[in-house]
């Protein structure tokens, strides 16, 4: 394990440090230093949308806040849920009077803590929902789609929900398009190589050197199964059919997001897009827009995920809003 | 080396097919598939911004094509010029009348085949003028500065040069400004894991498990010195200390780049710019805008470069203006 850091105890406060200095016009940390919020104008009476998980996925989840998706970011050690007190300060921080909407992955960690967080705001006359996505077709089958975990389907739902904030819709029409987001996404990523925690310095989990992970998560969670290495055309393929297969698609245009998990070439991640773009194109469906790149990554690990999103008007209308965030832009 | 790949003779034209199909919208591919220009419009008799270079550096160099930066942009093979036809495409496709400025690293290939290009270009009665890139301290010293390659401080050049033209201003006032930005622009890299070549799956250089190399290239050339591994505050404390002796600040403001190498998590990138900040602040200089992120790459290899530039009035305006670019947005 190689890293530029300082005392492995302290790379989240280091990191959230660092972040606050680069992008000071925009954000700001509260006291409790693992809080997080967008100090841009924002349109009044605006529902507050907070987002949060553990560190170690950067540009997710702290990149995400400013116009146009979330407000504020509650920050957990790496790979673990923020607790409940951070989560409840920063709702207490954006909440307008309209609302908080909390967005988060299908973990039981963060079930319960930002369950326990919206309790005690409720408590304190604050009214908070809560959307969860659970976009990782590997990780449970369709008919446990309860059980499923969220990975890189959750940058749609930041996006569309953010832009439903943004736009002056109230809790409920958030809570609705963040739901219908993760209703209509599905992803699914592959692992080559694992990542590194900086306490332990052990990797994520083992692969021999002609491996791949089918499935992995974004925590190095098992996958659907270990098998050889294959090409990128393979990959996009087997990924894309497990996709397709529960997306019942028949003149929608979709969004599509290939996504590096930290140390994959972009190269690699735009080999990847072609086959993607090859496959919806057999099938005569139109790609809306696509995003290419590192969104939610886990620390070093090597790999990437695709996420299809299924969209109808009111979701493209809310995909194309503008955001300027210190992550993400777009005009 | 694993990597999600197809033939490793055909990356770079598979990168290029998904890279064009992903951005469909904004830049489109000529006839010889190794010329990408933005489709965006312009302002009438624009100055033509040609960037390029090798691939392996993705987002650089066509992610940076569109608003407010480059119009075009001449693709090579991994870490290699692009050869001078493709160049002169791209010129010839870009060229609105008031000529093109090439803006590319001092490596003895791309000075080659740029040069060339411009003479072909000249031909064809086209003006075009050229602005180097040579903001790594590590690799000449200052006596020999014509000696020194281009790294990240090129993403500067290309910001400031691509926003005077985007301005309005004339051949002569971009090269002037791309000139500038390059005089009073410094950077230095730390790498601490190699890259691998698709085609021969060979590490781009050897380091021990305990070891750094200051001032290594972004093709893997060597360093000052390889050194044991330090913490990230160490790291910056000798990059700034290099950095900061050649550039005589006043009461200047500077911009500053922490960039990413390709593997290395933004967690370490953040915790970098931390000291970074730490070292800025205790002399009392002002940081008047941050770019923290993976913007010049060398594949996979892990490390990370510093980038300070001094600014004046009229860089700060031209580093203040919006652009809008696949790989790069600023509002």
């Amino acid at each position: 394990m190689k890293k530029l850091i300082n005392n492995p105890d302290n790379v989240v406060e280091e990191m959230i440090e660092g972040y606050v200095k680069a992008h000071a016009s925009s954000v700001k940390m509260l006291e409790n230093k693992r809080s997080i919020v967008s100090t841009k104008p924002t349109i009044e009476n605006k529902v507050g949308i907070l987002i949060g998980g553990g560190s170690g996925h950067e540009p997710a989840f702290l990149g995400y806040i400013g116009e146009g998706m979330a407000d504020g970011v509650a920050v957990g050690n790496i790979f673990a849920s923020p607790p409940p007190s951070p989560i409840l300060e920063t709702t207490k921080a954006i909440d307008k009077g309209a609302g908080v909407v909390y967005l988060y992955g299908n973990y039981a960690g963060d079930v319960m803590n930002f369950g326990m967080a919206a309790d005690l705001a409720d408590m304190e006359g604050i009214t908070v929902k809560s959307a969860l996505t659970s976009d990782d077709v590997a990780s449970a089958p369709l008919d446990e789609k309860e059980k499923r975990r969220g990975i890189a389907g959750e940058f749609f739902v930041f996006k569309t929900a953010g832009a439903a904030a943004d736009k002056g819709y109230d809790i409920d029409g958030v809570v609705r398009i963040a739901e219908l987001t993760n209703d209509n996404t599905r992803s699914m990523g592959v692992g080559l190589s694992p990542c590194y925690l900086p306490q332990t310095g052990e990797p994520s989990f083992e692969l021999e050197d002609d491996e791949m992970e089918l499935g992995l998560g974004h925590h190095g969670e098992p996958g659907i199964k270990k098998v050889p290495l294959g090409t990128a055309d393979e990959v996009a393929d087997e990924l894309m059919t497990r996709i397709m297969d529960e997306l019942a698609i028949e003149d929608e245009e979709v969004a599509v997001l290939v996504n590096g998990l930290g140390s994959t070439p972009q190269m690699d991640l735009y080999i990847l897009f072609r086959r993607v773009e090859q496959i919806l194109s057999e099938k005569g469906i139109k790609i809306y827009r696509s995003y290419v790149g590192d969104y939610i990554t886990s620390l070093e690990m090597g790999g990437a995920s695709i996420t299809i999103t299924k969209l109808n008007d009111e979701l493209k209308e809310l995909i194309d809003h503008p955001v300027d965030c210190p992550a993400f832009t777009q005009k």
